[in-house]
């Protein structure tokens, strides 16, 4: 008798790691367990004993010790929890927050893991949000404009602070002995891999979306580096490599010293890294063009797969096998969504409803989100526009500043809470049709991730505002899910697993019975804020009243006096 | 020996009647009393016991015995309190909310004290705030615009529902009973001098400012009044009367009964009457152009004087003799000051906040005071539009609504506090400087009203936005304090008070020694936010972006469907 086999899901996230154990023939997962990291996110100084190294504003830093414990707490917890024999396991995949890098060395050491660098913070691992690097961000593209790079147009023409060439070029204008100590600056997400497996395989994922990397042309020419500083024009020979693994191949087998910190045995498959958001994609059922996942949380990840290959003005950007091999996967992004009620329900609600709520032994998320629901759409007359955290697709402007507009002595918090609701629904739906009208077809609407299992009034005006269906992915740690179907994918159908991550999904992934459909009635009078809301986004968004930033000014100026 | 004089202004109110005691020579206010109104604001059902007659919504009456009431429980108490002789008391003032107006009979009876009309509720007294007229302003405005009607320029181009003839022809269009039976509708600033003195004698500045009436070419035609309605062609000649006089004139003496009432000697002169935020400029000291005059409370009525006639556009109106004898007053305003930061504390502060009052034994517009008064100028990077409640002057459009721009996930409470109160700071810098434009200088301001005793931060920020000093009437019951002139006027200098106001005023009115000067560093920091103030103002105050209306009409077509 053939046992069952499982796969193991490793889940990077900011604050923990979550491993989950799933059977491969139906993804059903078995355990589940999270590590929280030991030394968490560190932002305002290094975690070493005895010493007050601080962190300048906008540092966001990780510990890389606190990866490998995750593999040695959280495996074993499933192991145990399951009690599923570790021979049964048949493939293990991980995925992490991108871009997070850090310098190493060449044996795959981390720079802070040695004694004559651990005080120095640039020694330590870079989090995806660690916002220091902004002059880098621009520096970079400012000179691959002046040198007419084509591949910013991948990247809606503009590269993040956030991502692997802001994060390597500040450590080479703040700390250049550090840059000349790494032999290898490397993600997060391949140096996991090479823990496990010995073998130093970076992903096409974050190499893609992070990193400038394309299939088609590898990365930008040295002469662009060069020109952002003489001793950089080696860096992808010196630093990085130009082999670039597509995601759903496998890395290698687990390293005798990787099975003992797992209780998995040695050999065991794992596959090429991945990105949360984007190994999402598959275990929510989607891989194939026009169905566009949304990871709802704080912000909003939106992913779609194409055929072709369409320049998408405004979008964070395209990579080629970045998702699903064999398509383009497209990726765009808001950045405040949950964010923004959680602002509002600290800074804006009164106590009057605080009491309501703890009267009814209910949050106020949840008080506010019932109030809000017997609203009926435009109701409230109050539009907003989502920039409290600026504009990440498609206008892609940090320095833009939340509006609202509309209000009256009769305004009610719920009202507010409403519209900010609507105001994010706005902002997917102007990305859908920046998708749309540039050839990258967007059908139905998947949701995975925090906001669709807590708030059923934001998927259903979701639903309303851009006239589409909406499914929701079944499970609640999809990103971990997504890791260990490739982990099934990495061992192969032989070994019990798939031969591609399109099988695996077909087995593994599963959508919830429920869905949102639109209302018409409702999507009638949305379509008439819609377009209100979208000629106040072009006022405010596109240079022809630029308040926004001369507040911003304003304000720094006042600060620096 | 020559007794001490007195004289007592009486301050009708939306919700009491204040009567105060004045000493002639020094403006020393001896004794004050309030009368809560029995009836108060009638706005759900009259109050007829066992009748249920409910109200529409927007509809805001009084009762006329809560007037008479007044005389007969405060005028006494303060004679009591003060223990002042009747015979010394040489005059009597009063002045009233406007335009607050009823239906009588020939002798003066209001019809809602005849048991035939009682229980239709057009037979009561209309408070200045019964706002169900609006249909009937907007024909006014729309026939007065198809008659090119000249007297449209005094007023801003646009009468308002809360005026005299709005109300007047909704009482023709909904009870043509009630205007059949009525020998005359009446201000009831006008009534109770009536009731006072047995004389029908109509004030100047309520004529004016809320009845269409000028010194010089009296009241519109008879054909613009045909042309509202064939009804209404002879309603001056058969309700009102064309003989006006002007406030600082006496009425006449009280009536013995009227004596009876109040425990006041029959005889004693009586004052023409007068509109509470007109009667409070010489209260203030103010009785030449150049100083305007703001009453800041739940709104802003601004009152400026000068010696010629200029058409301002988008003012309140401005009236001949309205204000001091002599000159042109001239009325702007805000309709939503106070209301603004009750409706912000109400709705917007969060439960934290009043953990922090309570816990130091202060209210949350004090903690907020507090707060934002340790900002900076243009530190929030927050900008509002102060539409909450409409724009009163210079825009003239009660479909107006609020707008904020600039929140961030940092943006805190008190920085939106300061946000309204600069927006309202803004708003009245529109209105100086609209006068200012036209040919009416402003060059200082002064503040009564509740907001300058309550809220210093407030009064810093108009003086820093508007560059100009700002001083405060020393009396916190400046209307019925100016009422009390208006008293001492008409009993005259024989009698030992005086014979003008500008007399009166050099007397009995006084400032406080605080003024709030402007600071030049903020002063040019509000200058650039102004500027974007002002941008908004107009783009979406004058048409080029009706987002603001159009919300609207999506609200009220989902509220009607």
């Amino acid at each position: 008798m053939s046992h069952t086999k499982y796969a193991i899901g490793v889940d990077f996230g900011t604050e923990s790691g979550r491993a989950v154990l799933v059977e491969v023939a139906t993804g059903v997962e078995v355990a589940t367990a999270v590590y929280p990291y030991q030394n968490g996110v560190i932002d305002e100084k290094l975690p070493i004993p005895g010493k007050e190294i601080k962190l300048e504003p906008d540092w966001a830093l990780q510990d890389p010790q606190d990866y490998l414990r995750t593999f040695q707490n959280a495996v074993p917890q499933v192991l145990q929890k399951s009690s599923v024999d570790p021979a049964d396991v048949i493939g293990v995949g991980i995925d992490f927050t991108a871009c997070t890098m850090l310098p190493v060395k060449a044996d795959g050491t981390p720079l802070c893991d040695l004694p004559q660098h651990r005080e120095n913070p640039h020694a330590w691992v870079k989090l995806w949000k660690h916002h220091a690097a902004q002059p880098e961000a621009d520096k970079i593209n400012a000179t691959a404009r002046n040198l007419d790079q084509a591949w910013l147009d991948r990247y809606g023409r503009k590269i993040s602070s956030e991502w692997f060439f802001s994060k390597s070029l500040q450590i080479l204008a703040e700390a250049p002995l550090i840059y000349t100590a790494a032999d290898r600056l490397i993600e997060a997400a391949d140096w996991v891999v090479w823990q496990l497996t010995g073998e130093e395989k970076r992903n096409s994922c974050t190499a893609g979306y992070k990193a400038i990397w394309s299939k088609r042309e590898g990365f930008p020419p040295d002469e662009y580096f060069a020109a952002l500083d003489p001793r950089l024009e080696h860096i992808i020979d010196e630093k990085m490599s130009r082999m670039i693994y597509p995601i759903g191949e496998r890395a290698g087998g687990l390293t005798p010293q990787a099975a003992g910190w797992t209780g998995l045995k040695p050999g065991t498959a794992v596959a090429i890294a991945n990105v949360d958001a984007h190994v999402s994609v598959p275990a929510v059922t989607v891989t194939e063009p026009g169905r566009m996942v949304m990871v709802m949380g704080t912000s909003i990840c939106h992913m779609v797969l194409g055929s072709e290959e369409h320049v998408v003005p405004g979008i964070c950007g395209y990579v080629e096998d970045g998702i699903i091999p064999g398509l383009f996967g497209y990726e765009a992004g808001q950045s405040c969504v949950g964010d923004h009620f959680a602002w509002f329900v600290e800074n804006c609600v009164p106590a009057s409803y605080e009491r309501q709520a703890l009267a009814r032994g209910i949050n106020l998320h949840q008080l506010l989100e019932e109030k809000a629901a017997r609203l009926k759409p435009g109701e409230s007359g109050l539009l907003a526009l989502d920039w409290w955290n600026g504009n990440r697709s498609v206008l892609v402007d940090v320095d833009l500043t939340g509006l609202l507009i509309g209000a009256t002595l009769a305004t009610r918090p719920e009202e507010i809470y409403r519209a900010l609701i609507e105001a994010t629904a706005y902002g997917t739906r102007v990305i859908v049709e920046a998708f749309e009208s540039n050839g990258v077809p967007v059908t139905e609407l998947v949701g995975t991730g925090g906001l669709p299992e807590k708030n059923k009034l934001l998927m259903q005006i979701y639903a309303d505002v851009t006239g589409r269906e909406i499914k929701v992915g079944a499970s609640s740690q999809a990103g971990a899910l997504g890791s260990a179907m490739f982990g099934a994918v990495a061992a192969g159908a032989a070994a019990g697993g798939y031969d591609s991550i399109i099988e695996a999904a077909q087995k593994m992934a599963h959508l919830k019975d429920e869905l949102y459909q639109p209302d018409p009635e409702n999507t009638k009078v949305y379509d008439r804020l819609y377009a209100e809301y979208l000629r106040l986004h072009d006022y405010f968004g596109r240079g022809e009243n630029n308040v926004m930033k001369t507040l911003k000014q304003i304000k720094s100026e006042g600060i620096h006096e």
